[in-house]
Parts: structure tokens; sequence; C-alpha cells
């Protein structure tokens, strides 16, 4: 028996956040409870989606870190096909659907679809891996900005402004870049980057899980290969966790 | 009568988000119904600050965006005197609290202090902003990094990597960029920034009385000046919003 919708449903794009389900947003735990369907990525953790209704249909999307085991077309014709049987439908992507999350092509295709959507946004894991290591992502006297990048795209590792990212006292929060790690530090060190500089890798950041390592620019490939991260894991270029940062400071004044 | 405290208490750095109060995390709300004391910026909303403990103590810490109307000395010898009374303080901040909010000279207070405390990551306004036009911060093809810049320092108007921001398909999220606005078009159309690349100026995004202002590089100033925004603003370099840019693309399929 098929169901005969009066008018389509509607699409939700939700940030489901870092991985500490108490880290969605009021509004996206609303959304889980009120959905039909819940269209999610594989790397959402399990004691999110059983925050869903449970009456909702929860379908794994399958995208991981490197490309999609499911087509983006694919998974697009899932969202616009559930939509259209009427149901309140959740897009549930892990951190902001507005940061590296292929927001977009959904966009457009529920769009051309005339289906209503909307975004809700998340907790991306920049700002949580900052919190868990005391920092700031911006500081005043230290850096005005900061950007995010990813480790890699559509052709391979990813390009950037090696000349600026090398730069003293820059910090830039990097997403998905263990895979890149070493591509990362040959660019920066080759446009004059201290091999000095502070890395900080969080893995699991604000899970149970979580796990940092606190590094330099120069021993970054090698420690990471030591520490064998599995898990989601985000790098800052130019942060030290607070604790170390205070040791550093600590340890040039006995210097000193 | 004074409370002689066994041990001191604790401070949570909560980030209240962009506006919505739905957009608050679990955790943060959950930080605000178990506060005993909220110490709270100026600009975050009264409907948010109405979820706190009725029992808490709420404390304006008087911060605009302009700098502060209390010292951040005050402010700093604030939380940590509320807190060695053995008080649940939450020192709640606009948005993220590690997004430009001065975290830093806070968390060195309370650490000097050999106070507990955590942080509790908000949604910053750049993801609510973008959320509500419609568009990533980031995306494939067009671009693979996003810079979170802020218009003014304690200098001035601060100053940021021009030549790189005045690229075609840069994006830049700016913070507290009104009155900077005619600063950095300047700028950026000196390092050969194109005049038409697109702006957004989002005001009080999130909130009902959100506004949103579509217009170019060359007209930045002008039409800000006109739309008169009294709110808090965020400025998205290299954004239109959705609806927009659909219809651009619309127009160029006409005239072609």
């Amino acid at each position: 028996m098929s169901r005969t919708p009066l008018q389509p449903g509607t699409v939700a794009f939700v940030g489901a956040g870092p991985g500490d389900p108490d880290l969605l947003t009021v509004k996206a735990l609303r959304a889980l409870q009120q959905a039909d369907v819940v269209i999610h990525d594989r790397l959402v953790a399990r004691d999110i989606l059983d925050l869903a209704n449970p009456a909702a249909q929860l379908l794994n999307a399958g995208k991981e870190g490197f490309g999609p085991s499911m087509s983006q077309d694919d998974i697009n014709g899932l969202i616009v096909a559930q939509a259209l049987t009427g149901a309140r439908v959740v897009r549930l992507k892990g951190g902001d659907p507005t940061v590296f999350g292929r927001l977009d092509e959904e966009l457009d295709a529920v769009s051309a679809a005339g289906i209503d959507w909307h975004v809700v946004p998340g907790i991306t894991a920049a700002s949580a891996s900052v919190a868990a290591i005391g920092q700031s992502q911006t500081k005043r006297g230290r850096n005005a900005a900061v950007r995010f990048l990813t480790g890699h795209d559509m052709k391979g590792f990813a390009d950037h402004d090696w000349r600026t990212l090398a730069r003293p006292g820059e910090v830039a929060a990097i997403y998905m870049g263990k895979k890149s790690a070493r591509f990362i530090q040959g660019r920066l060190i080759m446009h004059g980057a201290d091999r000095a500089t502070p890395v900080t890798v969080i893995e699991n950041a604000s899970r149970l899980d979580q796990r940092v390592l606190s590094t330099t620019l120069e021993r970054l490939p090698a420690d990471l290969a030591e520490a064998d991260l599995t898990g989601p894991a985000l790098t800052f270029l130019g942060l030290a966790p607070r604790a170390a940062e205070a040791a550093l400071v600590q340890s040039k004044q006995e210097l000193a």
C-alpha cells in the first residue's frame, strides 16, 4: 500500500554536532524527535540516532570521510523520494552541515523538486576541539582570523595559501587532515613555517573516547603514525593544549 | 552572613549561540538550569536568560561589540570572586566563546585562582548566518577553506591577508564588520578584488527580527548606511543568498 500524500513533506538539514549527544542544539533534538525519516551519515553516533522518534525510519547514507560509498546522486535521490511521500525528513550530518558537509548539492536537489527545507546549524568539530584543549580559535594579540581548511578535495590533496598559513601566529583548523598530514607539513615548511609550530590533533572531540595528540609541525607525521588514530580527527595548526602551553611558558622562564 | 564554602565553585564558559534560544545546545541549557550565578554579555537575549534557574543571580558584564563598558580585569575579578563563594558560575557569551569571545583572558584568571572550569561550545554567528541564507561556508569546486575575521582589533581596524582574500571564490565571515566596512572594501579593491563580488550582511541571525542585506563589494558601504542595521551583524564576503544566486544563474542563462 503506497502513501498518497496531499502535499510533499519537508527536509531539515540538521547538524548532529561533534559527537556528544548533549552538544545537539535544542532545535536539532526536536527535529529528530518529530522526524518520520532520518537519513544519516555513517559517522553519526548510535547514541545520537537513539534520540530520534522511535517510529522514525533510520536510513544510513553511508558517507565516509574519503568519498561516499553511496553516490551523492543516490543520496540526493533518496532524500527527495522520501520527502515526496509526505514524510518529515531529517538529513542528519555530522558537525555543522555548512562546513565541509556537501550541503549545497543536496539543497539543489531538494529545491529543484519544490520541497520545503531549512537548515539547523550544528557545533562544528573545530569548536568542540578547541573547547577540549582550553583554547580559543582567535585571540587578541595572536590571531585576528582563523581558517577552516580541508586536507583533501575532489582532486586529491587540497591546495591552500601555504605562504600565509606558514606565518607565525596563524591558526587553522584542518578537517580530514590525517591522510594529508605529510603533504601539509611539507608545503608549510617549504613556505617557511617554523618546524616547532605547535600542532594539536583531537580525535573524537567531545566524546568519551576523545584523544588529544600534542605535537609540532616537524613531528606531526611521525607522531600521527605512532598514535594510530582511527576515529574522526581535527588538526589544529598553531595551537597547543592549554596545559602544554602553560608548561612551555614555565620551561622558558626556568631557562631564562 | 557570608557563605564559607568548603571548596571553590566551578565556572562553565558557555556559548549562548546566535540568538534563537532553540540554538542553545542541550549542554548549555542544562548548565543554565543548574547555575547559581550567570554572568552574561549585554548582547545575550532576554529569552535566553529566562531559561536560567529562577534562583540564579543574573549579572550583566556589559560588554558590547566595541570594547567593554566594564573592563576585562573587572570581569575576570567578578567571575573569580563569584566562583570562590562556592557557586556554580555560568559565564555566558554570545555565539561560541572560542570565536572572538576573549575567552583566554577569563580562562587565565580562573585557572590562576585554582578554580575548575570547562567550555561548552556554541553555534557561532557564521554558522547561523549561512544557514539563514541557504548556503554552505565551504563548497566543492568553489572554496576548500573559509576564514573568520574580525573587522577591528585592539589597534583599530584589523589588518588581514587582503591579497588572498581578494581572489575570486574566497569566502570569509567578517565579525563586527559594520563599522569597518569601508576600510575592508577599500583594502580588498586595492588588492584587485572584483567590485561585483557578492557580499551578504545578516543582522540578528536566527532571531525573529533577522534581516538580510544582499549586496556587492562595490555597494557595501552605501547599502549598509542605507539599511541602518542596529543589531549584531555578520558580513559574508563571497556569498549571496541562495535565491539571489539562483536568480543570477537564471539571468545568465536568459542572456545566453
